[in-house]
């Protein structure tokens, strides 16, 4: 029976992590696509059920834009950055909490745990303050933009995470976080993750996008193992370019305080979660402090 | 220095309730009316600080006709009840998570507590299944009518909000359900409020809505006080009509099944809740077991 | 209805003060006169009950020279200090702990919270050590005197009050600690109530007596807010004289070892504590570290 | 070495008393002579030392009269019971708690344990209602008598000795309760003792006093062991009068109530209190459901 | 990759059995074979690492033949069970707890998992008393047979199990017991297993030995699942006969007081115990109070 | 009655060793003599009961020379150290976890206690490596000899003992430890019982075998009491010689690591252990850091 040679295979890894927590942000296609979201859920709940203390923080850019566009509004963005004013803000907090929060922690029901939804406000679990003005050129002037409701993170209170996860639950975050008077301010997902991670005291944090991994400079193949200043090299050589940049320095930031490794793997293909985990080669990449 | 005899006075009622439940059922222009909603919060936050333990379930139907309309959806009713079709449960999801309990959990935090949004699928909170196809007279013939997504509570899972509870945090709930295959399900306030009532044995359930309570055939006084058999009687007698009457019932189930007071009050008045709490005769309706 | 206001304007405070500890060292003609007690037991109950974890310190120095008198026993002071033999000690005891501090205990239970009187050898809460000889001058010539019974307090043990905090009862303290021997020792009511409020690491101390605060020179007005440098100068500059300054001496002890706010307030003046914890302004002396 | 012999010898009853709760009644000479009050309390720490749980319950008639007395106030007594005036009640509470239950809890201190000394209104432990008049003849006519301050207890809330045994300290219980309005009544000591084995399911009830236990009519030697209806058939065919009476009573009521074993022991004797409890004969009487 | 396809068939197991008591009696081969014995325990540690609490008793009968007969000792059995003198339940003790029970342990360490090896007298977990003289034919006379030191069981203590299974650890128990004047009892491995299960009101009791299942009369094929009724059935029958009986009454015994799934396996062939657990035929037989 | 005195002569040291850790390493004739053992054990389970907390590890070598010796096998020492081939383990460790182990759990048990019997394999208790190859000098010629299964302890993982003391079992211990591959290895019982009173943070640690203490050089006169650098000074100028070196170094080496109190007695002589601990000049050798 082959099967039972995988599960012996797994147990090693189960060992390992059991007991232990990982923060898991998910991106990308899994917001849009149902299927892809199903099975990466699944692979959270098996991860729960043998024993690891999971947290999600989600995101969900594009479905924003879908619904700002289904309602009439055009999405505007400066250097890459959404504008969001109050109309956006409420279509965001509509889309991130009420759709795709609620839909993951359906989802966890589905596959026989419990979830808990939560938004910054819950708990105080996110406070931020809204970011300052941005600097970008336009037509070779530099303009100063604001941003609108955008904040970043001063302050993350981790107790309603703690009690979740004591009482066997999995708590599901969606980037929003509240400023000290009780404004929702939008939060980089990615950020927020990390420094949730952090809180934590995480060991492990892993970003599931729809990119394979960190790759060398012709694209060609992924790293699968890199250490601290492996990671920091490709940043300066020029290696890393665009998004991945965020990403990446997120990861660092997590590592300098103290979460043990760091992933970043392709969240569209089949169970790509379990394979990085319980596999001794991964398929994404992963970055511990010291090789 | 007369606030001093205010808090003497507010002290036997502050002894009666300390440590007590009650779960908060708010609907209403509170829903619509920032300003109402203001205040409602302010007084539970002073509840939650001189020792209850608060439990806010709100309904939301009028926002979310508004959005629906706003996106251009016509909202269906049959006999009162509104249909839910896919693209109705989305919205409805979306305002009723996204925006208002969502927005309820801020204010609480501009208040200086802490609250915890939920919804049905949160921890498992609320399982409903799918309500019968209704019978209803078009034309004077009888159809049947299927309200789509729309449920009844079968099960309620309070584990969830009393860790809350004791961990210090308010929860704030939306009415939504899911079934066993956990696919969202609507379900009505009130109802649901008086179900979690009863699910956490609580000691008061106060249902806030814009009529200031019980009142006669007239319509020129309010009962401040009933006992069960009284109420019953208004029922019976045809005294309460429309509205009130699914309101009065989900009061006297709570009663059958422990909880100590029901109490039917105004939300638009500033203050009501506290008025009610904290003085002898009250503003809106009690109703107890006994009187 | 205003009585909603004053509870909307207390709520800061009761926010604020919410679960942190409040020693109350009460003094004066409290001690003596049953209706001040019964206001002044009144309003620490009201705060028990919107939160706040208070521990009693009491006085009772006039009490126990009236029953000295009544039982034919001259009282004698030295210097200010009452020189207390076996029997002095004696009687101070059952006055102290038999009559004042069994009166509170009473009081607290008739307005419907729970106390538990203590004395220094409760649970060995205050451990002393007998006072040195005094050197006073009689006739122009130093003498020393032995002032008997009298003790400074070397160690407390909050154990027993952090259980009985924690259970939810209210301890009240009579000043008589032991020795190492299992000895009484009578010592100063504030010094202990200072001490105590320092091992508690309180949050505030606040000192009832017969006088109004810390006033200027001219005695024409109080120092409502004062901070640490500025009450010593106070003490330094010879504002402050005779009585006052042992108490704030204690006060500034506290500051210097942890605790936030002392307060010197006149007990006398109805609800003077509500009003000096409840309003902007306060009405006695609140001092800290820094203004 | 034959201190180790008997150490083996006793370990069987220590083995049987470990963990066990002990409700022990001090009265008689303990209550004025200093000696045996010291060598009875040496004892009580011993046996917490050896693991059991030990509540005292001390009386304090004799002292309460000299001290009247000392005072200038006659005592007076109508069929054996103390008429309690306001001032007899002041002086009875100020000898008991601040005196006698005072001692007692210096004593444990100076014997190397802890304890907490409580008066019937710390914690709302004992609860009264006023004695009802008693009927008495006088010179032949039967005349009603007010008896003043003095109670029966109706109620024994144990939930502060469960704290206080649980943490570890020996309380020590003045019998004073409080009515439902928090005014002080004198109650029986045997009784309250009784009383309190009983809430609190205690394993022995051991009342000390100054005679050597159940006697035979001819008070020639002592009934060392006793089942529940050999004791009910001594009071009914004569052979108990006078005191031994209400003694023999409450322990038949804590029999009837869940009690294992009651003891009527001579306090005054050096260490009858071990006797009775470490050698197989005992020296007083023990009381059993069955024999 | 096909090992994620098993993780994600076995989830649903896992679920179900996660946190739940499963009590593993190991017999037959496993207990001679290292081999054997290696595979059963890393499947052991498995189930221990994705959530279930197990403990484990072991037999070891021919283990012990096995020694004695090496120390020159002759063993004897009458009508199938080992008369037990002195020096063969000695041997019987060092090869069960001091090789076996050990080995085990060390094994579970070696996989990654803690045990704690226990015998009957720790923490004074199996009580029996000396089982009855035995009557047996011996040349068609009726002989009676005093076995020497075999016991069976009168008590199960289960504390000691709760304590370990709480704290993370595996259980390992010899079946050795004590009677109540601490003498050593050999019992029976599969009733001591049996009534274990009972005590720990456990789930699951898992009997692996060297056969199969139960199977029908010819032998042909196994039962995979049985009733409590069929089982019944197949013992009056006479299908069932010889060693199977005892192994069947166990289980029988067990549902009849709350386990809810028996278990008979061959834990000779790999990774059986994974086998029966985590597929949907299973591979032995499951018995089930109803089908 | 000269028992109580006895008793009340114990008191104080009762008090002072109340909840304290005390490891007892037995050795000796404790280990083949039953009845040595009886008393032993009795004094230990009375030392349970007045309220420590008790840890034993035992030692076993004559028993498993006996053993060997009458299976066929001749025991092999090369410099005082045994020579542990596969057979020799083997032996050791039936001898020692399945006789000595058990017997003395049993003992525990039949005094009125709960034991728990535990190798170094249970809880991972003691981790140790091989030990290296010994020199040793062979006909003036130094060879090295390779031990076989013989280990130093490298990691003690004191959970398993604390969980049990918590729930009031005494542990009781074999000096056997495993590699990290799960491997047995024979360890010196006195440094194995040292190194556990050190990870413990013992209060005591007593050395029980056949001698009566630290001699003179004459062995005319036992050193009740010693110091540290007393202690040192006899090993420096030779006084001590044999094997009281080893356990004069264990205790050395606890005192470095904050155990309080070491003791060295005489196991064979009745109650010592009580005789050492509850008298003031004790009959054995006590060191401590200073004197």
């Amino acid at each position: 029976m082959n099967r039972v040679d995988v599960l012996m295979e797994a147990m090693p890894y189960i060992q390992k992590f059991h007991g232990k927590t990982v923060v898991v942000k998910l991106g990308g296609h899994a917001m849009v696509d149902p299927d892809v979201l199903d099975t990466v859920i699944q692979d959270v709940v098996l991860l729960h059920y043998v024993g690891m203390k999971i947290v999600i923080v989600h995101g969900g850019g594009p479905e924003i834009t879908n619904k700002m566009k289904a309602m009439g509004k055009e999405p505007k963005f400066v250097g890459g950055l959404r504008i969001t004013d109050n109309e956006t803000l409420e279509i965001a907090q509509m889309v991130l909490v009420g759709k795709i929060n609620d839909g993951i922690v359906s989802l966890i029901a589905k596959f026989g745990a419990a979830g808990v939804g939560l938004s910054g406000n819950d708990g105080n679990l996110l406070i931020a303050k809204k970011m300052a003005m941005q600097k970008i050129m336009v037509n070779e002037i530099e303009e100063e933009v604001d941003l609108g409701h955008v904040g970043e993170i001063e302050e993350v209170n981790p107790e309603i995470l703690e009690r979740l996860l004591e009482s066997g639950y999995i708590p599901v975050i969606t980037p929003i976080a509240i400023d000290r008077k009780g404004l929702s301010l939008n939060v980089n997902a990615d950020t927020a993750a990390g420094d949730i991670a952090i809180a934590l005291n995480a060991y492990k944090f892993i970003n599931m996008s729809d990119i394979d991994g960190v790759m060398n400079a012709q694209r060609t193949r992924i790293y699968h193992r890199l250490n601290y200043s492996e990671a920091m090299n490709l940043i300066k050589d020029g290696t890393i370019v665009g998004g991945m940049i965020p990403k990446l320095s997120a990861c660092l930031k997590c590592l300098d305080n103290g979460v043990r490794h760091c992933h970043i793997i392709n969240g569209n293909k089949d169970h790509n979660l379990l394979i990085e985990l319980f596999t001794h080669d991964g398929i994404g990449t992963m970055i511990k402090k010291k090789s």
